[in-house]
């Protein structure tokens, strides 16, 4: 078995289904190897928008899609959709050819440091030392990009690896990395989120990608459901529960984050996209429980009031079981509801005419110019 | 306010009791300002040691402690010192002096990129970009060094930020970090473990360093005290339960590994220390179950059985629960007992002469040879 | 004056003629400002091939020209850009705007390690650290992207430090950095070069693209006709001398590359390209003589005869005066040129029938299929 | 032939005499190896004072020693060596060993990306592929450690490596690479250089490490004898002229350099050792000759007047031939000779007292208190 072989038959054991990527040396046969496993290979015309095509898989099946590259430049071309990957906190597994091991030094055809170059910008950068190792590393890279925080994983390989072979008994085949195991908050930490989401006078649920990530929609949505209380997703968070839904305030989302007095974040950070959770687009004296699969993400720009460290659909779980038991029903006659469904149907309004013309009747008399 | 004050007092607020280290251009005055703030200060003869002596603060307490240099050389001379802490999951926070910022790129005293220099070394390397920002930046130091997995962090300091000056209120100072939240293993991944752990003809416990790190000394003992069950500790997961227990098989640690069936892990890892948990040190048929507060350490060189990814404290305890619950004890007179105990004791023999021949002859000789 | 017409002043004092790139947060201004400092900007559809232009500017005029990027995936997207300029030698500066220094580390749009990520693929990578000394950063950029060996620059500009101001006079303004000092080679380095070459009975000159870069096109022209010495251009070489020149012996390539004694690389490195001068592509006893202005490329894949380090135009011209005071010609009647000129005749033959029949006629063909 | 054996065999062909170091696994072999090839080995108690021994002996004699170490700690206990080597222009050449490559990524015995962190603190930093490229990495090594600008070199060896045999003719030796090739200035620029000093009314020579490094000690003492032009040495620059020569203007160091009008450096920086040629400390109109070997140095915090770039011993004597030529000698009766030498009269006074009061006698004092 050559190395190509060894790398497709090991993505294909730990359940990778889909490579995309551009051939050339000294991946060429690599690209075949992978249908040949029944992996799907979809090629494209630029490596940049391979691998940002490659962590959209990722992001929606919780599996690593492989991007695959050329060496030298092939590889460079990605380094910002690894960095994309690694921020949006989506698997991904760049392959990337490298030059011969033999001419090291002496000025291959696209010779450049590619374990290196993409240190930075990945949970794992790695050149698998044998044949034999292998499967190891493959198995490593579908495990570093799943496990805890999601992200991006570089493997490399040079040509003479690739091309070289070794008996079948002589790899060291590895079973199949499973899911993540699932983790959860301490009981105590989850009584005390539910304390001050029950003393909340104007609560606000923020839902984001981490989520949608995590397969959460059934206990959010059930959370929501039982609860009445407003939310907003993110731009990545969207679908988890409905923008139909009639809890959602999106159309009234710079009101329902300047006046909350209580914010639950699932799987969302306060970054720039949340305005960092500070005035003057925050309550300066808004209390924050933080649903997070990162511990280290917990008190970024924010004191978080209640950390719950674990898996956003464990957790959120668990957050259902005792917002259940409460009965709580956050009435729509309070005032928050009724300030935020005004604001709600007066940007409706607006939308809706502003849609009409800026986004509609523009296009139709650009089409009109294109038809014949 | 100067630079060095605002350090200072926000290392005092986020609870950090001690530095180690040595003043020089430009963090004499930094080193005062630790003082005036209760920060014990120890001054070192080389900045190699004086980082060691830092993280085992920070093992001990759990609490980073401060490892200050000078700019340069002052830093660079603790870069292993940063991946020895990095590499045992050690909480410390270096704070390095740098030349100024307006003498960039002049060849200014000592200039050096001590943020890149430190960056593969550590889980944040950073330099504050003004004055209010450093509360923030030193809460971040706390919570990176010891939120999820512990390690080191860089902070840099240039001379002219060290001795800028900004109003007290203009600083944004950030309340204490709180302890990391506590996590949990799900029930069910607890449920396989003690099934498995009762099914064991040959179990055996190993209790590294994350199990000392993590305070879990009471569940752990508890669980060795009630269950019977042989155990192990690294060396740096001496004294969680006591070498001279009962139930300890050091002097049998060969035997121990090679022939047991279910081996628990306590906060330690399958590396070199532990021979890989590959033949030939390990029965090949060998099932892991793994507790870590890290999920990536999971199935690193063998498929892990069962995975409990939580902090060491907590997951001992939900264990703990469940195994007093089945009150199983394992028999004195079961087999693998019965040869553990032989092992142990011939070892102890050879041990006791090895010691006096080897260790304290020889000593003895060498010390009259010295004495007068 | 604001950062951007700080930016933009010193590149245009320094010579800067062209900026391509793409515009966005936070680099609007500054490419504004490039315009009215007389800046020809050129706009781009992906920063990639944006880099890819500005670096064949800086190959052709000598001068780099600047590729703008915004922050984050834009700066990423052209380390692939970057990375080819280093590896060619061509002067390039690249200029990425980032977020704002205030939100570092706490998720500022598109925040991203920006220098870090570049370092690996440039001579020099810095961001500067207030707006005074950004004329002495742009001076530095120049100098470094165009002395010694040639390559890429790059430069970090944080919004807020683009929008800063600082009055006219605050601002260290600083001349043109004049063209890289010609250096030379000592003389009896030469002496021994031309007593090399007169000695040679297969001679062969290879013109790479270090005699275009340093626009060495007289002395070799005139060192060419001469001696009437065989030369090869590599495909960045092409030019210094023309392909249809008597002496190009571009046809023949394998035969003289294979058979060549003694063989003068005018600019070139004995890299993949060349087949790393070794065999089976080169004589096993060629013996290289080497003009570089690297002094670090000499002796690289063989060692080598005659080191003559300088720059190549003038390294040129010594070795002109000193071949034209030895009235050398290399008879057309030799054995060398003979059996060069039947294969250039051979090759020339099938070549043409080849092109023919490989690119014209499916071409027409195919021409017809898409024309109506 | 073993990896140990090629590697000692390789540096012994080089013409490298000494290492220095610490050995431990996987590194024993490596240094009786050295032994055994004739190179001779020091032992030190820590890395740290072994990489900057070393750089002493490639300072002094132009050959790089060898500092040598084992994986892990052992390697980064010398970042600071080789990072000082590298700003001080001094070749070394750092061998770590390293843990095998088959445990790569298993946690092995003191794991360590060295390479990596190696990069930024040498001019080449890297692991062979083989044992048959070993020769071909060692002769680049001393290569890069000593032409152009000397520095640093890195390569690391894993233990499987250093371990692996092959049979002597399998592996590519390399012929010892020569001196690094002179270079000169270009006679217009040395020509208008001498114009510039002969027309200074208050000229200076200040002589660096260059011209210590490039043993340029012939040619300068023939032009300050010639010129009687006042000189000053930096620390490092110290006996290539006498301290005790009649020209030497040591003690009126500041105002030598406040008020010289025209300055000549011959392998100095204007670094912050010579307060960056600026203000208070400079004339601002002062007008700077550089000799340097690396072009990048030219117009670093001013702008050069004249950059003549060569090897500091090969531009020298042009210098000399040239100044010898117009026999041009600066009179000791000129204003600017008999204030600089009231300046050294007062200042060797206040020394000689100083020292007798700050160094000598609070020494005897002190001597006094410990003998008996």
């Amino acid at each position: 078995m050559d190395g190509n072989k060894i790398i497709a038959r090991s993505l294909a054991q730990q359940g990778v289904q889909y490579a995309f990527g551009i051939v050339g040396i000294p991946v060429i046969d690599l690209a075949m190897a992978f249908q040949l496993e029944g992996i799907k290979y979809i090629g494209f015309r630029n490596e940049q928008a391979a691998c940002y095509a490659a962590q959209a898989i990722g992001y929606i099946t919780r599996k690593p899609a492989v991007c695959l590259t050329v060496s030298g430049p092939g590889l460079l071309h990605v380094i910002g959709g690894m960095s994309n990957a690694q921020s949006n906190c989506w698997p991904v597994i760049v392959i990337g050819g490298s030059s011969d091991q033999a001419q090291e030094r002496l000025g291959a055809f696209q010779e450049c440091f590619q374990v290196e170059s993409s240190r930075l910008h990945c949970k794992m950068s790695a050149r698998p030392p044998n044949l034999s190792s292998i499967p190891r590393f493959v198995a490593d890279a579908v495990k570093l990009s799943t496990y805890g925080r999601p992200g991006a994983v570089y493997l490399d390989f040079p040509g003479d690896l690739l091309n070289a072979t070794v008996s079948e008994e002589d790899t060291d085949w590895i079973p199949s990395i499973p899911e993540p195991p699932s983790t959860m908050a301490s009981p105590c930490q989850v009584a005390k989120a539910v304390k001050l989401i029950l003393a909340a006078e104007k609560p606000l649920f923020i839902i984001g990608k981490g989520a949608a990530y995590a397969k959460a929609e059934d206990p959010i949505r059930n959370i929501v459901n039982q609860t009445n209380i407003p939310f907003l997703p993110t731009p990545m968070g969207k679908g988890v529960v409905s923008d139909l839904h009639r809890c959602c305030v999106g159309p009234a989302r710079s009101l329902a984050l300047q006046k909350a007095d209580v914010v639950v974040l699932f799987g969302a950070r306060l970054n720039w996209m949340l305005h960092f959770g500070r005035l003057p687009r925050f309550n300066p004296d808004v209390k924050v429980i933080q649903i997070d699969i990162s511990p280290e993400e917990f008190h970024s720009s924010l004191p978080t009031a209640v950390a719950l460290h674990g898996d956003l659909r464990t957790v959120s779980k668990q957050l259902e079981e005792e917002l259940v038991k409460t009965g709580h029903v956050f009435k729509d006659s309070s005032l928050w509801w009724m300030s935020l469904k005004e604001k709600v149907c007066q940007n409706r309004e607006v939308n809706q005419v502003s849609i009409l013309h800026i986004c509609i009747l523009p296009f139709m008399k650009q089409s009109q110019r294109y038809t014949p």
